[in-house]
């Protein structure tokens, strides 16, 4: 334990798939180990896409249980809904103040909403980091756990943090980022990245049988019509979830495919039962959790009321800096 | 009375001029006989030039302060600082999810700072109008008294509490504005509106003395050269000002300034008595409010617990609507 606090924040979503779990959710499961962690289910975040905040309530929810599922453990962790400390809006309201909308409408990532939902460019949509900044400095974490791309995001909250701290005196430390490895999964039309909105998951609490099915219906090696044809393992993506799901017997699986020992149901069928072995545990936790879903609500109500007593600690701080009269 | 609820948000300000007085602040007062009224000094507002930020907290007391002394009432009216109801920050945040940013970019007064503080142009200041927005809603405010100047202002609220209840259900009434009489100060120069920025303002709460020096000092009829030289009303500062402070002398001023019957001087002389005389009362509240500051402050932590309790019954209700998970 170095003592050092991260701070991650997850979507909200209805349904995650095994991508995410062999990238951001295990992670989190392994920090636990080294640091005080606290993680949040980012619901006001999700209301920047209106199609996302639909059903945003249940989805706090499910997403936290897979968290919970998946190994966060509340009794060394800190997990609760964002929406639940507003101290957090307070705070971005007044890093809002210091960032300038020229820096916020550069950030890539704002670039790409914009062409995505050029009908519904907001305020809270361009004011998405300044929000992430607040998430992060709340709690004044030392590290952030993160893919590459949210790495302009970082920076922003650092400067942002600069930025207090030169105006209003020392407060927030700069987080750094922790790059922890995520590997690429690809989706199940070996075109892209798994994704839901692909249409090329595999959901993590899919049923065995639904699992089966789902990699049945993978895309192979086009060239490779016939039964007795050589595979090309090297352009399959389901040699490439082998890779992930099955690694122990990858050298095997290779030389049978170029050499057509097995078939691609074969094949499949072997995916399908190391995922199901990988995900076998997590689903029955699962199943448990979301049979259970008050004693989830009880987890992330106690999680945000250890959240908040550091928030407000962090935002009395932050008012009296300001030079706010005190209430 | 109506019973209908008014609110309004007055600056955070170290100083506020006769200007100020004879438009907002008499306002004020008067509408407590007719509503139920909510004023808040809107501290939060004023982060978003810094240079205001520097004294937030001794504004936000001195400005609370002059309101209490022009005799807003808190044992009928609200009053309260808008840092100490943060719920009002958060529902800014919900409305920013719903607020294009184009619209935003298009408010008058965003165009205004833009080109004042070019070297500024932050989140919160195109925010603006969107914080507003909150503040008068939170208190589904009926009526706000508002100068022209911020009609587009409350017609963005309009915008705002419109598309909440239709995504959300019906939710927020919609503001109408109270226009009242707010007759034109002009500064001492007899060049602009009395603004203390424009250095021609004299303080609400300047000593008798002081307001006489600083009447002296104002600029008069220019080809008014000698005091045998008749003057003409229609083109002083001074005389506009009689016909806000004296009113009931004006035509006798009138015939002795066109036929130098009076010198400026003697004008001078009896508009400095009539602003005494008008601010007279306010003054000695003034002084001795400003001698109990603990008096003044514990007023605005009562204000802000009572509008609190109307500010959290409104976020439980918009956070339900919303659809965010339970706490």
């Amino acid at each position: 334990m170095s003592g050092e606090r991260v701070f991650s924040g997850f979507r909200v979503t209805g349904e995650q798939h095994i991508g995410n779990y062999l990238g951001a959710i295990k992670n989190y499961v392994a920090l636990q180990d080294s640091y005080e962690c606290i993680y949040c289910a980012v619901d006001v975040h999700s209301l920047t896409t209106l199609e996302d905040a639909r059903l945003v309530g249940p989805n706090s929810l499910q997403s936290a249980t897979v968290m919970l599922a998946a190994g966060v453990d509340p009794a060394r962790s800190i997990i609760f809904v964002q929406s639940h400390v507003p101290e957090v809006i307070e705070l971005a309201e007044y890093f809002a103040m210091l960032t300038p909308l020229s820096v916020l409408t550069r950030v890539p990532t704002f670039k790409e909403k914009v062409q995505q939902q050029p009908e519904n460019v907001n305020l809270g949509l361009v004011g998405y980091p300044v929000l992430m900044a607040a998430d992060i400095l709340t709690y004044k974490a030392a590290l952030v756990p993160i893919g590459i791309d949210q790495e302009p995001h970082l920076e922003l909250t650092r400067e942002v943090a600069r930025k207090f701290n030169n105006h209003f005196g020392d407060t927030f430390p700069e987080p750094k980022s922790v790059h922890t490895e995520t590997p690429l999964i690809r989706g199940l039309d070996g075109q892209a990245k798994m994704s839901k909105s692909m249409g090329n998951a595999i959901p993590i609490a899919a049923t065995e049988e639904e699992t089966t099915r789902l990699v049945r219906s993978a895309m192979t090696d086009p060239q490779r019509q016939r039964r007795t044809d050589p595979g090309r393992p090297e352009v399959c993506n389901v040699y490439s979830l082998h890779e992930v799901f099955t690694p122990g017997r990858t050298a095997e699986i290779h030389q049978q495919c170029t050499t057509a020992a097995i078939g691609c149901v074969d094949c499949k069928g072997i995916l399908a039962d190391s995922i199901n072995e990988t995900f076998r545990e997590f689903r029955a936790r699962h199943a448990e959790l979301n049979a259970k879903p008050d004693e989830v609500r009880a987890i992330l109500r106690d999680g945000a009321a250890r959240a908040r007593v550091i928030a407000q600690e962090t935002l009395a701080e932050v008012r009296d800096r300001i030079g706010l009269m005190p209430a």
